[in-house]
């Protein structure tokens, strides 16, 4: 795995990967790269030992993540409180076939982080994060629109966590195969899998001269989903 | 939403969908054609009030899902004593633009599942599991591979979940703007996201004179895997 020049996340009990390690990265390099890669994250959460797994879009700044969701949806509002959250980010990249059940697995990224849930309660705070969210899918998008109504800002709920722990787990490349099977009949190989973008679908109700929007210009036809949206954060950030 | 004609989930406090209740669907027919066009589903668990969310590939008999991992894993044997669980399944369809940040959503299916986990154990059960999770992803796969050992299966943990509560939640379709910002400038519409498969890489310690097995005949270059595995569940439930 890379080594971040940078700041990484502590190894703790809840984050070292005991399996398998050499997948394992604590980087911030990596951690944040996964992450600015990803547009749905699930966030779980628990409730009297029950638990729940929100899939939803997700947004970063620093080492914070946030998504928000209807006011009145139960998930935020059991979130609101501060609870301990644990939020997965993951991404397929490749079908692994080897010439043993034993030698076929995914090629992945993926992110655990843990921290605890705050409302963002403050409508100016709310604002920021709303639209900071709409940059980093579409940069330069905010300037594009109408500005958010402070109605709006009431129906929602944004939720943020602060990570105090994550780490990043990553297969990549080809088959591992037992060299006994090696010899073994049959093919074996990697398929890769990417998310990728069709071409845009203009509203029906949008006049013939209306062209495409600049903040939209990284996702043309074809192009990868994850590499659209990485430069997307990267253009906000710099 | 479609309704199918067959069983359904019976609708609880804990799946009944309060926000957008068009959005909802509690049939088999939506959620297991969600559970089998999905390749990793995101397992939430909590031990101690605290929530961990593993990403893992799946498999389904039924209404039971089942995951597979290292019989070490700290996961697995936290779940192996049997705990509630919820699977979150979610893949993304499109990104919707809308005249307003409010309107900017994501078209998805998910499907959240709920039930107790319990350890697969017996080795033979083990060894059904292990191949219905290869045929699932690969129909035939199993008879162009060796037999799984006996070595390999004390090797791994093999956990299943009755689902015992189940929602699909789906966004479809083009911008749900408000009336006020039809009028409005600016670009308005959908982006299709779609998850392909590229072109198969062949080990290189594979002969040139093996050709791609059939057990990926749905697998073809830049087909979509989510009606590649959907196809190829159909095709070993038929």
């Amino acid at each position: 795995m890379t080594t971040a020049n940078g700041t990484s996340f502590e190894v703790t009990e809840r984050t070292r990967l005991r399996r398998r390690p050499a997948r394992g990265a604590y980087d911030e390099a990596t951690v944040f790269g996964i992450l600015d890669a990803g547009i749905v994250a699930h966030v779980g959460y628990a409730i009297e030992g029950q638990p729940r797994v929100v899939a939803t879009a997700y947004w970063r700044e620093g080492r914070t993540l946030y998504w928000h969701g209807a006011a009145g949806s139960q998930a935020l509002r059991a979130q609101a409180g501060g609870i301990p959250i644990c939020v997965t980010v993951s991404q397929v990249d490749g079908l692994v076939l080897g010439r043993s059940g034993f030698a076929h697995s995914l090629n992945y990224r993926s992110v655990m982080a843990f921290g605890r849930s705050e409302a963002v309660t403050d409508r100016a705070a709310k604002r920021r994060g709303m639209d900071a969210f709409i940059e980093r899918l579409y940069p330069g998008r905010t300037r594009e629109i109408r500005r958010v109504q402070d109605a709006e800002l009431d129906m929602i709920a944004v939720i943020g966590m602060h990570i105090d722990e994550a780490s990043a787990k990553v297969r990549e490349g080809g088959v591992n195969e037992k060299d006994e099977d090696l010899a073994g009949p049959g093919w074996a190989g990697v398929i890769p899998v990417h998310t990728t973008l069709g071409a845009p679908c203009t509203d029906a109700r949008i006049g013939t001269g209306v062209a495409l929007p600049p903040s939209i210009g990284a996702f043309t036809q074809d192009a990868r989903l994850d590499l659209a949206l990485g430069e997307n954060a990267r253009a906000v950030r710099d």
